[in-house]
């Protein structure tokens, strides 16, 4: 496994590639920021009219259902299929699979419809899409840490995908092979839509190295993990912590990240 | 009146309830981030597919019509049948009611539809309700100050709610009692959506304490605005003091908050 | 050439427009934050059945194609021509002009079917509204700086607005005129958005000084450039450059802003 979450995050600031969004209107403003300040260009667009357009000019795409209806879906689709056409990655961040049946079957149909590279979800939602029983609340995972590794390694193997299930510890595979992600902070559970961050952190190492998504899944996690670390150091709580990301996210140091990612 | 914004905290941070949210695109992110950082779990989906099942994992629904069109109209409606068919409270944020005639008319259309438990807003929005002259600019209550208490018991008595009327000074009044909160500061007014978030926290508090509105709206009205006033502390302007105020949320001390709230 | 961003700014502030905004999803709080900073009333209203009454009660006019669909652009040609009846004065920010048919084709259809007072963008948004071939990844624009007066005064001239041009040094003309604006900072380019929030603080300036247009554009991009200065004085990083900004544009001081503006 040839993982460096600094050389790919050289690279990806060198490029700057686009990285398409259509995700929830709770998080827009925040991975459009996260994605900036990593290096790389966020573009939001999920009109039918344009998304095959847009996604044509995008080094990945990335799909967020968390505040889903109906036109959105759809865009989604032609949004993921057009990406599949031309090879160009896809992440779908499942949120609130569990919760409810329209989430549940929307995030099925996209796995069964579209050729996703990555899931990048919490437990809850992850065990969801392969079918183990897990407790979602709302959009939180409320169920047992201890077989994360499990649900990671399942999904992998069950969805064809790499599965990238982030919570106190992150876990990574394809199915076959098996991370575990030790960066990152409590606080970034306070804050709405971190996980859909990592998400869109996901969609830019991605981008950045389209030909080993499991490495850059693993390295997307890392370099995020070790922003809050950075950004939960002078943080008074949620809000001068969300504050202190962006800025962590922008001073990350290619050439120190690898010596700071805890990786196993 | 049995009111204690401590003892309630401590029991909202305990039992984390779902809060159900409906609301405007300009401050989902800050009503879900409220709402978190004070120790609830927010869900935003306004999907018609999925609102009654969302709903019904909810401690509290809260209606915002701060952006409204037919289809998030449709849905709110839908969620506050939901919602009043199993008992669960609603919170309805009737943003910039006296503005335009959709406004007024929709909110009006909420109230005679569903039985909505605390009504939310500033004095113009909620005297437009109960039929008393106001000017409303846009979505801000330009009227005079002194008859808030009387828009407040008119309103609970007119409506059949807990009428929350907040300003420099708020008034809550179930039409029969009433209350003065004299907590906040003025850089509240100076953020946007912190209106909003206090009708998000109104349905924290009415989550944890279901069986007493009245008492629930004062309580998330003095905790609001004692964390406000935290967050003023060191504020340079709106920027910084929007940020501390998250970080007042969270920090919100159940045993010494009580002993701060302003409640006459 | 009647010049003073202090003046205007002291005019806003007594008279607090109302700033109707029909924007993208990702940037309305921001937008929001930013003209209630300066010290203007923002309203985001979208819905047809009230976009012709909410424009009545502004001061001015900003459309906005971020996050386009059919709706939203039906809904902003009916509030153009609403406040094209009464002469309220219309700002256009033409977002991703150029990156997909669908954006350019919706800005011209704009330019067509309404009366803009000022269009706001970047080089490569107004370079391709005028057909000047110009690189714009997603929403960035990517092309050479060198020709951005030639453009500025192009698009004055061919579409009979105020063209605002902004970047690295910022160029407003309308056809005839030419002024360089060279207030700013590079962190304004770290954060999403900041683009948007300067065609909502034209929009503001607009409102205040409606009968010259010219003036008020430069004016605005003359107050917003020297509240990133301000920004940028304290900041670690995007993330507290962003706060910063709210407290900027409040702290703006009419006394001595003319003194601090460099237009040429």
């Amino acid at each position: 496994m040839n993982v460096s979450a600094g050389a790919t995050l050289r690279v990806l600031r060198e490029r700057k590639p686009l990285v398409h969004q259509i995700t929830n209107y709770v998080v827009m403003n925040e991975t459009a920021n996260a994605t900036l300040a990593l290096g790389a260009l966020p573009v939001m667009a999920h009109a039918r009219e344009e998304v095959e357009e847009m996604v044509a000019l995008a080094g990945a795409l990335v799909l967020n259902i968390g505040t889903l209806s109906s036109h959105w879906v759809d865009a989604m689709i032609v949004a993921g299929k057009a990406a599949n056409a031309v090879g160009t990655p896809i992440v779908l961040d499942p949120v609130g699979a569990g919760a409810t049946r329209y989430r549940t079957e929307t995030a099925r149909r996209m796995l069964s419809e579209l050729d996703v590279t990555v899931v990048r979800g919490n437990q809850g939602e992850v065990a969801t899409l392969v079918g183990v029983d897990a407790e979602v609340r709302g959009v939180e995972s409320i169920g047992a840490a201890d077989n994360a590794a499990d649900v990671a390694r399942l999904a992998g193997r069950a969805l064809g995908v790499v599965a990238s299930v982030t919570g106190p510890v992150d876990h990574v595979s394809d199915g076959d092979r098996l991370v575990a992600v030790s960066n990152g902070h409590e606080l970034l559970a306070t804050v709405t839509g971190t996980g859909c961050m990592s998400s869109a952190v996901t969609g830019c190492f991605l981008a950045a190295k389209p030909d080993a998504p499991f490495e850059a899944a693993v390295e997307a996690l890392a370099a995020f993990g070790v922003a809050g670390e950075d950004a939960a150091r002078d943080a008074k709580g949620p809000g001068t912590f969300h504050v202190n990301l962006y800025d962590a996210l922008a001073a990350l140091d290619p050439e120190t990240l690898d010596a700071r990612t805890r990786i196993t």
